[in-house]
C-alpha cells in the first residue's frame, strides 16, 4: 500500500473512532435499517415483493399529466420554481378542504392547513413541537414503522395500546394512561391510524372513535390522526375521521401519496387553530416550504382531472388484489395461521402460533423468492414477533397468489419445528 | 351569541389553555416568527423588498424546462411519481459529483451523497443525528437565521464565534472552544457558511479554511460546511471548499436553490463515509425520500442544458446588482454607517453606530416603502443589534437604488437621535 493511501486509511479509521462518540442518543434507527435492507432486497428480479406499500400508478393519465406540468412551468414557472410560503399555497389548501369534505370533515378552514413534505414530515414536526426527551407518545400495537423511527428520533418513549378486530381498545387506553400517570410520566400524543391501520389493515370502529378522543381530551393528550388510506375503503363511504367532530383536540394528517402519487412528496396537516402558528413555523424550519412545482401539479390534478373517478377505480383494483390475497391465504396457509380481513388500504396482517419468530423466516423466504416485513418492525418492543405484514397494493393478483404459494411451505416448516 | 357557538368558543378557549402546556421547550421560534412577518409584509405592492434572498429566475428557459418535465412524466412517470430511495436517485448523485468538482471538490463518491429536501433539511438532520439537548453548536456571528431556528429546535445551545473581513477568526474559535470545554460542555458541530456568508456576504479567507478544520479536528468537532452560494463568486474561480482536502471531518451541504431553482426543493449532503448510514437513515425518517419528479428535472437540467453558461450569466447579473447597491450606499448612506463588500452571493451587511437598534427602524422603513431584515435575526443573542441585512439578488438595479434612497433618511434620523 502506498504510504499516502495508508495515511489516508489511518486517518479515516481514526475519524470513525472519534466521531462515533458524536452521535446523539437518537441516532440508532435499528429497525428502520432492517426494513431498508428488506426493501433493497425486494427489487431483485424474480422476487415477489409483498413487502413495500407502494400505490398502483399505472392507471394515472401520464401523457396528460406531463402536459399539465409543462404548462405549469412554461406559464407559471417563476412561481413554480421559486421559494413559496411555509404554509403551502392558498389554492392547494382550499382544495384540501374539498378532499377532506369527501372524507367526512366538513367546514375545515384553509387557514388551519399546512402543506407538508409528505405526512411523514408532519409526524416529525408533531414530535418536535410537542415532545421533550422522556415524554410519552401512545400508539396502536402494531403501528407504522416510519412513525416509530420518527418519534424515537426525539428521544420520546413510545408506549403501545393493544388492538382487537375493531381497532384500539378504549379500556386498554384508559388503563395504560392511568399506569403512566401513576408513574408521573408526561403523555403528549396519541398517534393513531384509525382506518386500515398500517400494518394490520384493522379499522377502528365508528363507536370507538369518539370515546378514544374523549379519553384523550380528559387527560390533555392530543390525538394525531394519520389517515393516508381513509378514502381507500373498498365498499361504501369512508368512515368519519376522528377530527370531524373534534376540531380542537385532533391534528389530522392527510397524504396525496395514496390518492394521487407519492413522487410529489406532499401531504397536509389540519391543525387546531390555537396550535397552528407554532406547528407551521416548525414545518418551515425543517424544509422552508413544500415544492411549489409539485403543489401546482397536485392542484391541477384536483381541479382539471376526475380524481374521484380515478380513486373509485383504484378502490376496485385494491379490493381485487386484497381478495386475491385472502383467497390464496385460505387456500395455501397451514392451520394455526391467522390473518386480518381489511375493508380497505394496502395490508394484511398475519399471526403465526406463539413461539415463532418471523424475522429469521424472512431470509428463508428470500431464498424461496418472496419478501414480507417481519412483525417486529411495527412495535417499539425488542421482543421477537410471531407476526408479519403482507402488502397487496403493488403486485398483480397472479403474483400475489404466487408469492403466497412460495411463503406457505416456509410457515408450515416453522410451525412443525415449533411443535 | 347562539348557545351552540358559545359552547364551541368556550371549548376552543379551554383547549387552548390546556394544550399550551403541551408544547415542547423547543417550540418558541420567536425570531423566525419575526422574520416571517417581514416576508409577509414585503410582498405589499409598491414596497421595495431588500429583505428576501430569492434567486433571479427570469432567465431560466421556462418553455424548454416545461417540455422536459412533460417528457419525464409521460415517459418515466411510474418512476417520477412513485416513492424513491431515501438516498436520492443514482443519476442525480453522480451529477452532484460533477457540480462539486466544478466547486473544487474532486473525487467525491456518489455513495457518500444524500439528496435532501433543500439544504435546510440537511441542517435539521445534522442537528438531530449529532446533538442531544444541551450540546453546543458553534457558528459564525452573524449566521443564517434558518439554521439558528433549526438548531434551537433540538434544544441545542448555539454559541457564536466572531468574524472579521476575512471570515471566522481562528484564534477566537480556539478561545471559545477552550472556554466551553473548561465548563465541561459538549461541542458537536461547527456550522459555517464560508463563502459569501448569509447575512454578511463575508468570505472566509483561503488560508483560514484549513486552520479552522484543523482546530475542529483536534477537538473532535465536526464541520458542517453550508455552501449554497459558493459558485456565485462574481469573478474568478470558486474558493476551494473546506471539504475538498478534509473528507473525513467535514459534512458538506450543497443546494440547487441558487444554481438552478428553489422550487424543486433539493439540496445534498456529502457525508464522511463512516457517518453516512446513520445520516441517511435520519433523512429518510424525516421525508422518506426526496421527490423523484423534481430530482429527474434537476438531472435533466444538469445534462441537457448549459447550466454552466446560465450560472455564468447569473454571476454577472448578481455582480451588477451588488455594484448598484454598493454605489447607492456610498452615495446615499450617512457618515457613521459601514457595510461589507461581498465577492459573491446575495447580501450586504450594514453596521450602524453603536447604540442604535435596527429592529424598530424596520417599521419606519416599511412606512417609507422599503424592507430589510434587522440584524438581531442572525444571532442567537437576545440583545438589540445595530446591524441589518440588505439582499440585492431579487431586485432590479433601479429598485435597489430606490430602496436605498428610501432607507437613507431613516438611518440618518436614527444616527441624529443617537447622538
Amino acid at each position: 500500500m502506498p504510504a499516502e493511501t495508508e495515511a489516508a486509511l489511518e486517518r479515516a479509521v481514526d475519524s470513525a473512532a472519534r466521531h462515533d462518540r458524536l452521535f446523539s442518543l437518537r441516532a440508532a434507527n435499528i429497525k428502520q435499517s432492517a426494513v431498508r435492507d428488506v426493501f433493497d432486497i425486494s427489487i431483485r428480479p424474480g422476487l415477489v415483493s409483498l413487502a413495500g406499500g407502494s400505490p398502483y400508478l399505472k392507471s394515472l393519465p401520464l401523457e396528460d399529466l406531463g402536459r399539465t406540468a409543462q404548462k405549469i412551468i412554461a406559464e407559471h414557472g417563476l412561481e413554480a420554481l421559486q421559494y413559496g410560503g411555509g404554509q403551502g399555497m392558498d389554492e392547494l389548501r382550499r382544495l384540501v378542504c374539498d378532499v377532506m369534505a369527501a372524507e367526512g370533515i366538513e367546514g375545515a378552514d384553509p387557514e388551519d392547513i399546512v402543506i407538508t413534505t409528505g405526512s411523514q414530515s408532519a409526524q416529525d414536526v408533531a414530535a418536535k413541537v410537542f415532545c421533550d426527551p422522556g415524554d410519552v407518545i401512545l400508539c396502536e400495537d402494531p403501528t407504522y414503522v416510519g412513525a416509530l423511527n420518527t418519534f424515537e428520533a426525539y428521544q420520546v418513549d413510545v408506549v403501545t395500546i393493544p388492538m382487537d378486530d375493531a381497532g384500539l381498545i378504549p379500556d386498554e387506553l384508559e388503563r395504560v394512561i392511568a399506569e403512566l400517570q401513576a408513574q408521573g410520566r408526561s403523555i403528549k400524543l396519541l398517534y393513531t391510524i384509525p382506518s386500515f391501520n398500517n400494518p394490520s389493515g384493522i379499522t377502528m370502529a365508528a363507536d370507538r372513535r369518539q370515546r378514544v378522543v374523549d379519553i384523550c381530551r380528559e387527560h390533555n393528550i392530543l390525538v394525531l390522526e394519520d389517515n393516508p388510506y381513509g378514502m381507500l375503503r373498498f365498499d361504501g363511504e369512508p368512515l368519519k375521521p376522528m377530527r370531524a367532530d373534534n376540531p380542537d383536540d385532533v391534528i389530522y394528517l392527510g397524504s396525496f401519496s395514496k390518492i394521487f402519487a407519492p413522487g410529489v412528496r406532499l401531504g397536509w396537516a389540519l391543525v387546531p387553530r390555537h396550535l397552528y402558528r407554532r406547528f407551521y413555523l416548525a414545518c418551515e424550519a425543517v424544509v422552508l416550504c413544500p415544492s411549489p412545482l409539485t403543489q401546482m401539479l397536485v392542484s391541477a390534478y384536483l381541479t382539471e382531472y376526475d380524481w374521484r373517478g380515478h380513486l373509485s377505480s383504484m378502490r376496485s383494483l385494491y379490493r381485487e388484489r386484497c381478495d386475491a390475497m385472502l383467497g390464496a391465504l385460505a387456500e395455501e396457509f397451514p392451520e394455526g395461521v391467522h390473518w386480518t380481513t381489511p375493508d380497505g388500504g394496502f395490508f394484511v396482517w398475519v399471526t403465526l402460533p406463539e413461539g415463532i419468530d418471523t424475522y429469521p423466516l424472512l431470509y428463508t423466504a428470500i431464498d424461496a423468492g418472496v419478501v414480507f416485513i417481519p412483525g417486529a418492525a411495527f412495535t417499539p418492543s425488542d421482543e421477537p414477533s410471531n407476526k408479519l405484514r403482507l402488502a397487496f397494493s403493488a403486485v398483480s393478483p397472479e403474483d400475489i397468489v404466487e408469492g403466497v404459494r412460495r411463503l406457505a411451505p416456509i410457515l408450515r416448516g416453522a410451525i412443525e419445528q415449533n411443535r
